[in-house]
């Protein structure tokens, strides 16, 4: 039984402010719901409609059967996916020092939801356990960015901190630990010794890294820019690469 | 003088057809219009709110004044940024010879209307100077791929084509160009000897490259997946990379 009151709730998840009361988030459709129920997040409840069966053959969890016309009442998306799941926010403690041997990504108040999601995509991809957000940073639990994980939402965990105060922590700890930047008065990143371990922080869409954040870098990176060849006009030249394509590259870098 | 009209035509852009009928697309805010200004495509009328100027300085062309509030009307922007250009579709003509020697990128049927825009803003990034879509790929002058390519669409160019047809054309004239496709049972990308010229395919975001693309790739490539430390459940792994974060990783290892 579908009720007219659980509409409401599931729709009403749609703010942040309500996220964060009942603490849970929505995620939407055959794919990613699989993936979530074979990660460590907990599933609170799953509406679905048509005979969508989990993954996992044994999971206790009751699926409540909705209409198409319902699910499309409560879902995000334009052309909802057959099922739509109610999962607990995880609470993840950061350890400072499971960051010493391991490649992390910090980013520094990311606005788009889309990028946001692509790079944590990325980070499943290249075995990034950990993303740091500055405060200002989108909540990873808005719909738009869980959707665009594409599951790897499941696989990396993602912490809201005050950056400074987290880079005073680290240097503390860890001061050999190298903190790359990317900036566009970096240095050609392919000259670069890369080392398995380090931080990389990733700056805002438009104003790049803040400025109190590149104090903590001390290694300013760049991706160089190829310029056509029938353009000779220095000025006619692209300012800079997405944040997420950034972060891809920058990542396959340190893999390579 | 901003007669309603007007507002009606600009408005009525926002749909495939009449972009198609009028020959024209629409570009929105400081920066994209003032980087179509000093490329090759004309632009045919401006719009602007506020003290709106354009970057090159004897650029003879009338500029509409017009109110906030009539701006956001014709805008398709959630913010609209001071200006709307009314640009003329630039018909580029492909010249196979002109492949040669240089790495292009060829697009297999992307839908999601951000994805191009990103490529094109990598393309341009990387000095891509043709972009070639397969037909059933999203349409360049969406407004949603013009604001993405933040610019870059001044600088690349993009043909539509029937693939297979242009295919069997770069074979018969080139038969040793290396044609490079993104493939998840490719071989691993680091391992290749990338050349400087080449071209690259792009498949579409669930189904990959059609079969028949994919008789014309004589290289498959693939961008190794690094697991995490703590998962060892094989099948609790990432499917693939974002088509455009695919695109971006892949040019970059071609240009390093």
């Amino acid at each position: 039984m579908f009720t007219k009151n659980q509409a409401k709730f599931i729709s009403s998840l749609k703010l942040k402010k309500n996220r964060e009361e009942y603490g849970v988030f929505v995620a939407e459709g055959v794919k990613i719901v699989n993936e979530i129920v074979s990660s460590g997040i907990k599933i609170k409840q799953i509406f679905s409609s048509k005979n969508f069966q989990l993954s996992l053959f044994n999971y206790d969890i009751e699926i409540v059967r909705i209409k198409e016309s319902e699910l499309k009442k409560i879902s995000s998306l334009t052309n909802p996916n057959q099922v739509l799941a109610v999962c607990e926010i995880p609470k993840y403690k950061l350890e400072i020092s499971s960051l010493k041997d391991k490649l992390t990504v910090v980013l520094d108040a990311i606005q788009d939801p889309g990028n946001l999601g692509t790079i944590i995509r990325i980070a499943d991809w290249f075995g990034v356990d950990d993303i740091i957000c500055s405060e200002d940073t989108v909540e990873v639990y808005n719909p738009k960015v869980i959707q665009s994980t594409m599951g790897s939402i499941a696989r990396v965990k993602v912490h809201y901190k005050n950056l400074p105060d987290f880079f005073e922590k680290l240097k503390f700890k860890y001061p050999q630990l190298n903190v790359y930047g990317a900036l566009l008065d970096g240095e050609n990143i392919y000259k670069q010794k890369l080392g398995k371990a380090g931080v990389l922080v990733i700056g805002n869409e438009s104003k790049g890294v803040s400025a109190e954040v590149q104090t903590y870098i001390n290694h300013k990176i760049k991706i160089p820019h190829v310029p056509h060849e029938a353009i000779t006009d220095l000025n006619n030249a692209p300012e800079s690469l997405n944040a997420a394509t950034a972060t891809a590259i920058i990542c396959n870098e340190f893999r390579r």
